[in-house]
């Protein structure tokens, strides 16, 4: 029996998966987490008109979705006062990624982003060949400065940056933003991550100009919408930029209960300010429990806080597997320095609580 | 402001979708439509259980959904009796046909379809820079010794064949099809799409063997499991090839809710079994409206028939915007000579019975 005839890139890729999800997690170690805080999801849940949403659009799935989302793209223009044209929607950020990836990167295309940051990125750089070139974190900043150096030593066509920066939660202003946009080489294009933009202080997203042909920002209703099982994100660009990812897209990707959730969700302004509140709230209780054990918690612009262990990578990834056996799933940043860190991400009060109980019995077991 | 450095691929390509959908369709014509009969959906809905399955499944959207797709990969790894690693799921069909395609092809890569086959196929061909070669349908069938042909003539990495067809209904023998594969050069792999093999009789669909190299078919929970917008399709085909696909996709594309509902909807026979019933009926309801208007319906093993109108695609354009415009949702093949016919979905009685009304006047009309 024949192979099929790979492609030389195709052949050349690992199989690899960005990440395991809690849910194979969970599978693996036979039994639910009792607190899930690892995957910076939103425990305090979409809003209940969104999970109506859902359940009135579950009869109706025998019929394919818009392949264009133009209600919600609709929705989404007039809260950013801007045009339809000026968005695109797709199956979370992770595929807009791909999408963006697909029209500037082809073999060898040199690519910059900071060492440690979004592995999805990575992976669909790798996926179509081009050459990343990753830059270290600053002070547990991404490092405007040392990004824009390589961008333009490098000659590159596309920059990553997430700003709040996923793992640290770390942020800059909108006015350094637009600063190092300006230093970017010709032709280089920011990809502006704002997965968890909701979180953050006034300040902190750049001005949305969809003129500005040198910054595409993608953000989602996985993180403060509490809709990550449902697929949604999207990308804020000029019109032409946008207009390139029907070239590529799978147009009938997004499905549509996530439509109907997303749309529910986007309405909902005073859930959204209760989430918010609920995650400021979390994440002081989360820097309290770091420094009832002598830590120190990173201030966090994200629904995550980093809690700096003071130790090496190895300590704790250890800390990280004891509290998975307890139940308690979190995360640690996967490159040196910031592996120094556990990742929380802000949920209920019974899951800080479990965490509260089962963190200083780590420490001291690992 | 500098504009991104496309890609010479990405730029010569065309900001193009394959299908405008029928909501999109629906929202131009400024009313809903009384029957919804031109996308193949099925208008007999998903299993009550799957619709309560994602209805459960909402509140919990807040966590994303299980990027291995285990426990439905598992349900149909039991069903097929064949491994889990013989089966991917994705964003439906379209989906899984990008990531193929996007493994297997190049610049100039060579592939082989029919023509006014499934236009997302080519659309994904284009899109990675293939070389499409297309072979005409004979006697309104795919044109098996023609497909062979073509490959061979052409060192095809890749054929594309839907069986049933779509957009004709028409149907080849699992043994027919074992022995075009056994017609095709070496390394050229056969995409054997089977979205509608479920409403198919017995013998049409190849027996399932992974060892296989040289074919990979594709079904999906659209079409006779009517869950067209929660997004669910997968690939079955040897573990290298399935494996191969994790080097590309999108992990985290697929739809918790949809999921959910998939499991569901794959447990419920009995729902399954009602709505082929329902299908084969319409399409005698179908048959005979055609007849009644002294036209031929062509045979069919899907969810649609195809009636001949005996006449040019112009009339049949006619015909179908006729039908539009009083409010009967129905399609045609997109090239000659098939697009003599309209193609009209199996759908409820109350639908069938207004496009019964509506054709006799179309016919007098156009």
């Amino acid at each position: 029996m024949t192979k099929p005839s790979y492609t030389a890139l195709a052949a050349s890729l690992p199989a690899s998966v960005p990440f395991v999800s809690p849910d194979t997690q969970q599978r693996l170690r036979g039994e639910p987490y009792r607190a899930r805080l690892g995957a910076n999801e939103n425990g305090f849940g979409p809003s209940p008109n969104a999970i109506k949403a859902m359940a009135d659009a579950a009869p109706e799935c025998w019929m394919y979705g818009d392949e264009l989302s133009f209600a919600l793209r609709q929705a989404l223009a007039e809260k950013f006062h801007i045009s339809l044209d000026n968005i695109v929607v797709g199956e979370g950020i992770d595929s807009l990624l791909g999408n963006l990836v697909r029209l500037l990167v082809e073999k060898d295309t040199p690519v910059v982003t900071s060492i440690g940051a979004y592995p999805t990125f990575n992976y669909h750089v790798a996926g179509f060949g081009g050459k990343l070139h990753a830059v270290p974190y600053k002070n547990d900043h991404e490092d405007l400065e040392g990004l824009a150096e390589i961008a333009n030593k490098t000659a590159a066509s596309l920059v990553y940056l997430a700003n709040p920066d996923n793992p640290m939660g770390t942020w800059h202003t909108g006015t350094a933003i637009m600063e190092f946009v300006d230093q970017l080489p010709d032709g280089c294009l920011l990809c502006l991550d704002e997965a968890y933009i909701e979180f953050a202080p006034e300040g902190i997203s750049p001005e949305i100009d969809v003129n500005d042909q040198r910054i595409i920002r993608f953000r989602t209703f996985s993180k403060a919408h509490g809709l990550a099982g449902a697929r949604i994100g999207y990308g804020i660009a000029h019109t032409e930029l946008i207009s390139a990812f029907n070239k590529v897209r799978n147009h009938f990707g997004v499905n549509r209960i996530g439509q109907a959730a997303a749309l529910a969700a986007l309405a909902d302004d005073e859930w959204l300010d209760q989430t918010i509140a609920k995650v400021t709230r979390a994440k002081a209780i989360i820097a309290d429990i770091a420094r009832d054990n002598g830590l120190t918690a990173l201030p966090s612009a994200s629904n995550f806080v980093a809690i700096d262990l003071g130790r090496d990578g190895e300590f704790s990834r250890k800390v990280v597997e004891y509290c998975d056996q307890k139940g308690i799933f979190i995360r640690r940043p996967f490159a040196s320095p910031q592996d120094r860190c556990l990742r929380v991400s802000a949920g209920p009060d019974a899951e800080l609580q479990l965490f509260a109980e089962v963190l200083p019995q780590a420490l001291r077991a690992c």
